[in-house]
């Protein structure tokens, strides 16, 4: 039986190995692309992670932009993830922790959070992996500015609180822990929650309550 | 007369201009960096973005990575300039926040903060240039765990606070404002100092002084 045989052009296989197949693809892509950045690493490169053949390769995703859009897609949903947590139970501070450890969890599980460097690069660089990037993080702080608008309004949030400022503060807070932990793997995220959660709750007391 | 005899081959001009020059190929350097990667960035280009001939700028450098390695001397020396500072008076606290407002000053000033990003995408990769920057950053990490060790003996940090967890959400603030101000260049830095400074005693109170 030849290999054109057992998969169909109609597609590769049921539903369920097409899916497998397409995670490996983007698993290995984002490793790729970890190590060698979005324009360093090739489809060839891709492919050889993924212990695939161009020609399987090819019939799930075209090109390594067809690849990055959909490593984009994963992201936003990702993100949607992190915002259902946000959208919770509790005081903002336990809100904003627990959707922030996920966040964290999910950047070591991956075992690829170094991808968010490539990905902070090309949006510092401004270009069209970045944009595309850029705009699932758009998503993210609108809601969490809103929801300090809310909290500020019914008095969660210190008056005096500059919530431009508290924002770049907690977005900054995220994007150094998710590098550290990728510089420093042995340290304990569990044991970093109490840190996170005095921090958070520091950056929204403001002046009056702190002192 | 002819450009060998304006310059000869003892060395090119006086040694405030060759300091000059040498600052000039350094800047444009870091700008190709920052740009394009340690690993994307030509001699070539730097020659175009620092308006220099090849044979003129191989005079002061002989290699890419010499370059490198005069930009890794470039951040030793600012990394002991902040350290100079945070071996000023004061409390840890004071000293801390004014440390950290140096460099991120530094970082913004030199516009090339974006740099940053290369050095950890570097330091993650594990490579040559990574492990040289790495260095840099192991002294200032021994001298600020040091003076954590000592505060916490004379009772200025809460005897409950893990250091090794402190140090890292330290540095984890530091590079995430770093890489935040490359992203939101309208930040207004001084504005931003308040909130550092209450994050940073938020970490040292440990649980015990903060409830």
């Amino acid at each position: 039986m030849s290999y054109s045989a057992t998969v169909t052009p109609q597609g590769p296989g049921s539903s369920n190995a097409q899916d497998a197949r397409r995670k490996q693809i983007l698993a290995a892509a984002r490793a790729c692309f970890a190590r060698s950045g979005f324009h360093g690493a090739s489809m060839g490169q891709i492919c050889s992670e993924a212990a695939m053949s161009p020609g399987a390769l090819y019939r799930y995703f075209p090109s390594k932009d067809s690849i990055i859009e959909a490593i984009a897609e994963e992201e936003r949903i990702g993100a949607g993830e992190c915002m259902e947590i946000f959208f919770g139970k509790g005081s903002l501070v336990d809100r904003l922790v627990l959707s922030a450890m996920d966040y964290l969890e999910k950047s070591i599980a991956e075992a690829t959070g170094g991808l968010m460097i490539e990905i902070v690069s090309e949006s510092i660089r401004n270009t069209a992996i970045g944009e595309r990037f850029h705009a699932i993080e758009s998503d993210v702080r609108s809601t969490i500015r809103a929801a300090l608008d809310e909290a500020q309004k019914t008095g969660e949030i210190g008056a005096d609180v500059d919530l431009d400022i508290a924002l770049v503060m907690l977005l900054a807070v995220g994007d150094g822990l998710v590098m550290r932990l990728q510089l420093e793997r042995r340290v304990d995220l569990g044991a970093m929650e109490p840190y996170l959660r005095r921090m958070i709750a520091a950056i929204l007391a403001g002046a009056e309550r702190a002192s």
